[in-house]
């Protein structure tokens, strides 16, 4: 793979290339021309169908402002940050960023140690390194006229999700498990992007949030990918400098490795998805997160890596993420993002309840009181049992609302025992979230689809699978002539009613020069207009790129004959059983 | 129209709803829930087909993110401003605003002027009012880790394509007309966000930019389109207080009413799609701008509205922007954003060129030199006359480089008139921006489409057009039965194999109220699985929501028969001729 040779390719025929160019380029912005704006939406429309139509997720578009409130309570604002080293140059910064990308979770006393234990010095001048600054990687913004409210551009889609959690749960009846789903943008503010498409400031994002009883993680439809065979990574065998396993998704929950059939089910899904997108099956493994590597309140984590000429790169990501997000929001907002499920039978229990004395609390709290008695029979089981706990322990408890806490004592509030009968069981789904970023996709499938010619190293090509290729046929004629006009029209207006994308190309240059510049942008099907084209029955070639094989057809065949094989309903083997292959044409 | 019946069930059914609710939301910000989101996404699928596909036009997808630099070219950051008074109510501030927009264009003297002379007072207080405040409509952001890399999140997504001319000229091998455009976020930080989505801080837009010779705004398909009938309200008549003149495009342009045939084609293509979707002939209607309204570049400019219970709205704006873009973005950048056009015949020209004494240069502007002669060289032949009468004037001209100004005087350059022939002409193109506000649309088209029932003001519904419908098919049993059950997933087989989204409703209540759950949220077909059903053939009803009549069909003839209808390629109508209409359902 000679990368200069791709980039080459993709910046002269703009899939993409840098943002503000003619300003000098913003390092990490990344522009879509023409033909990596149709590879894009195309990945993305396959994205829908495999997953959101395919398993009738419910879809959601949110808002990518985002108020700092919400950030605090996912965890963004305090933790997602990276570490900036003073004094030092942009490229020892890039190295000990991934060096500490690596001891994540650490803070930054804690970073400085590990610097100090090891003896990190500047490279450059071999001083100490100063304390490493944390520096957030989202990008600031304040809404509304006084600039007061702060907000930040979401560097994730998924926290839209959990806040509708609520909204979501009532449209599907109030059942588990379901699944919602979110494609948009997301921005971070990287401190050294670099490796082209891998790591930007600004990228699109497909998220699916499954919510599922966390005692019960079975999958309804496992069955039907417990065959897939999958190249799996353990987190022991990194440990142990052993290789990948090579074994079905069925045996690899069966055996453990895997922790669960909804994350195994959505594993092989998105195996068979990076496959129908053209990602090669070889450069595809699975690696599991060490412990190390997990946020605290991960169950388990495995990313789906494509390998490139940059190395393995993470393109999905896979994490039980218990309760984590819904309880996080639930306690800042003081609303329950939880399901009811019913019993099999209903029983007796005795419940904790919370009996104010209102007369005490609004003596105190005036005003406020309202908001707290609201927040407090908001409280779950555990919750109540805390307060319990607390009042008769140290006899105060401090209840945050907000930035304001009130301290609640035995004279306010009370919480009692009270024998109840109980129809549900209020549980707090866990969540499985596969999660796409989709420039990184793309870019591992031109890497994977990047070609030469036999013999003619000029002749470079793109083998894209034909359902995802920017543009599905090519329209070239024999020579330019005005006899070929009205066909040229006819043949557009054929694939045109069948919704093909198609580009002409009268331009100068042999037939064969011009399907080496069709090939290029990775058009899988081309039609050549001849003198046998302008007699009735009016007739073309279709020529199929991956193969260089031709057939002779109707032009009012060809938008369904195209159709077939973009859906792969029909394969090019097949097609040439009924047409004749022609002879070899002059390239 | 009862807007608060509407509203109640777009918020019920989750179409969208306020973002960030349970955190007390955010005003003029939106999530879209699973109906709302496949609405919008048809929406801009349908825009994609009407005009990406069928004109063939060059998609792009840039940055949201956007230096300041760039917005400071485009007058975003001097102009793109609201005004607020200090010391009013919202109430105050939004009706101001109001008056002020119809007086855009003064700045914030002139405007305090208006406000003397007009004598408006605090409506509240009765006081005079303090001067206004200008405030900035663009959020603002800053690039990497240091923060001094100021940007904005992007007003428009027009300016990512003028910034990208020169690749997408390229990409078109150099020729004129050709149209580029972009689907994609936009943010305004309205100062009183207001009227659901008429009125947001985030929304996505779908605008094209047509580049076109100056002198030569023909359109080659404007026969296609010249006998659409377009309802017009012109600049004359709104002056007038008269009313619309109803007329076709091609009279339109004819008595120069519109101002070209490229203005007048998109207005006719824009009028066709708004159609498509669902908005209605008789509440749409094309307003021109008033002389005051315009930018004064702009040369001429039609909105089209749509009538709603809010009064009419722009969803589309058309505006013939002259070359102003392109202008601004040279200007600020010193790279040529132009196209050559070869001319009929080769001609013999005196062209001014600029000679430097790099001697003298290089004494008085050192390192800058080199700089200054690329600016210099890349002038076009009116920047180069100016550069001569400045030097032959007041003999010095001051140079503008980002912020820097170099002094030219005749010892540094001299501008000399030297014969050459010319092939070719050098323009910079017209820019016909068509701008389409897809959340505005689509509450226009919920509008249109809400109905009730004769005679049953509980029983609301949608009419929406099938092709946009964010649901195809319900998919009902008569009653809950384990015998219906195969016949459910035969039926969601047949229906995926089609790409049809569906929505199965075994929920409680009899057929007409479950019937009545899929009208409120406009699927157009209803599949019922009865006992006639278990037998094979297997058979079900099809119900059609817009007449309540249902046919008999195979299972296996659903999914064909859907497409052919959501495609409109063939009409109930059509339909019932050949399926006889079954007696009527009890609802």
């Amino acid at each position: 793979m000679d990368r200069s040779k791709l980039e080459d390719l993709l910046k002269r025929r703009f899939f993409y290339d840098q943002s503000f160019a003619i300003y000098g380029g913003i390092s990490g912005l990344y522009d879509y021309g023409p033909m990596g704006c149709a590879l894009k939406s195309n990945i993305v429309q396959q994205w829908r169908k495999h997953f959101i139509l395919a398993e009738n997720m419910l879809e959601v578009e949110c808002s990518a402002l985002t108020p700092e409130r919400v950030l605090k309570a996912s965890g963004h604002v305090d933790r997602f940050v990276d570490w900036m080293k003073k004094e030092t140059t942009t490229q020892v910064k890039a190295e000990l960023i991934d060096i500490l990308n690596r001891l994540d979770g650490l803070n930054n006393k804690d970073m400085h140690q590990v610097i100090t234990t090891y003896g990190f010095k500047s490279p450059s001048t071999g001083n100490d390194l100063s304390e490493p600054v944390s520096f957030n990687l989202m990008f600031p913004t304040q809404i509304g006229p006084t600039g007061d409210f702060k907000a930040y551009l979401r560097p994730e889609t998924a926290q839209g999700i959990f806040i509708n959690f609520k909204r979501l749960l009532e449209f599907n009846q109030g059942k588990l498990p379901f699944a919602a789903a979110q494609i948009g943008a997301g921005f971070r503010n990287e401190i050294s992007p670099r490796q082209g498409l891998i790591r930007v400031r600004e990228f699109t994002m497909c998220e699916i949030e499954h919510f599922v009883d966390p005692d019960d993680k079975k999958h309804a439809k496992f069955s039907k990918v417990a065959n897939v065979v999958m190249t799996l990574f353990t987190a022991c065998d990194q440990v142990d400098n052993k290789g990948t396993k090579t074994m079905t998704i069925g045996e690899a929950v069966e055996q453990g490795i895997v922790d669960n059939e909804t994350l195994g089910y959505y594993m092989a899904r998105t195996h068979l998805f990076l496959e129908s997108v053209g990602v090669h099956k070889d450069k595809l493994r699975f690696r599991q997160h060490m412990s190390t590597e997990m946020a605290h309140y991960a169950k388990d984590c495995w990313d789906a890596e494509c390998r490139t000429s940059y190395g393995w790169i993470e393109c999905v990501g896979h994490a039980d993420r218990a309760c984590y997000d819904l309880s996080s929001h639930s306690k800042a907002t003081g609303v329950k993002l939880q399901a009811e499920q019913k019993l099999p039978a209903p029983r007796k229990e005795n419940l904790p309840k919370a009996v104010f004395n209102k007369a005490n609390l609004g003596q105190k709290y005036k005003a406020s009181s309202k908001q707290i008695v609201t927040v407090v029979e908001s409280y779950d089981v555990d919750q109540l049992n805390e307060l319990r706990a607390a009042l008769d322990g140290s006899s105060t408890y401090p209840l945050k609302i907000n930035d304001e806490v009130f301290q609640l004592t035995k004279d306010l509030v009370e919480v009692r025992l009270v024998e109840s009968t109980v129809h549900v069981e209020v549980i707090v789904p866990s969540v499985i979230e596969p999660s796409f970023g989709v420039g990184r996709i793309m870019y591992a499938v031109l890497e994977h689809a990047f070609r030469q010619r036999d013999g003619d190293e000029k002749r470079l090509y793109l083998e894209l699978p034909a359902s995802i290729a920017p543009v599905k046929c090519s329209i070239l004629t024999l020579m330019k002539k005005d006899v070929f006009n009205p066909l040229v029209d006819m043949v557009q207006e054929e694939l045109s009613s069948h919704e093909h994308s198609f580009k002409v190309d009268d331009g100068a240059g042999s037939i064969g020069r011009r399907y080496s510049r069709t090939d290029e942008i990775g058009i899988p099907f081309g039609v050549t207009i001849d003198y046998e084209s302008v007699d009735a029955p009016h007739t073309v070639t279709l020529r199929h790129a991956q193969s260089m094989q031709q057939i002779r057809i109707k032009i009012s065949e060809l938008g369904e004959l195209i159709e077939d094989l973009v859906k792969n309903r029909r394969q090019w083997a097949d097609v040439i059983k009924e047409f004749p292959v022609l002879g070899a044409a002059v390239e």
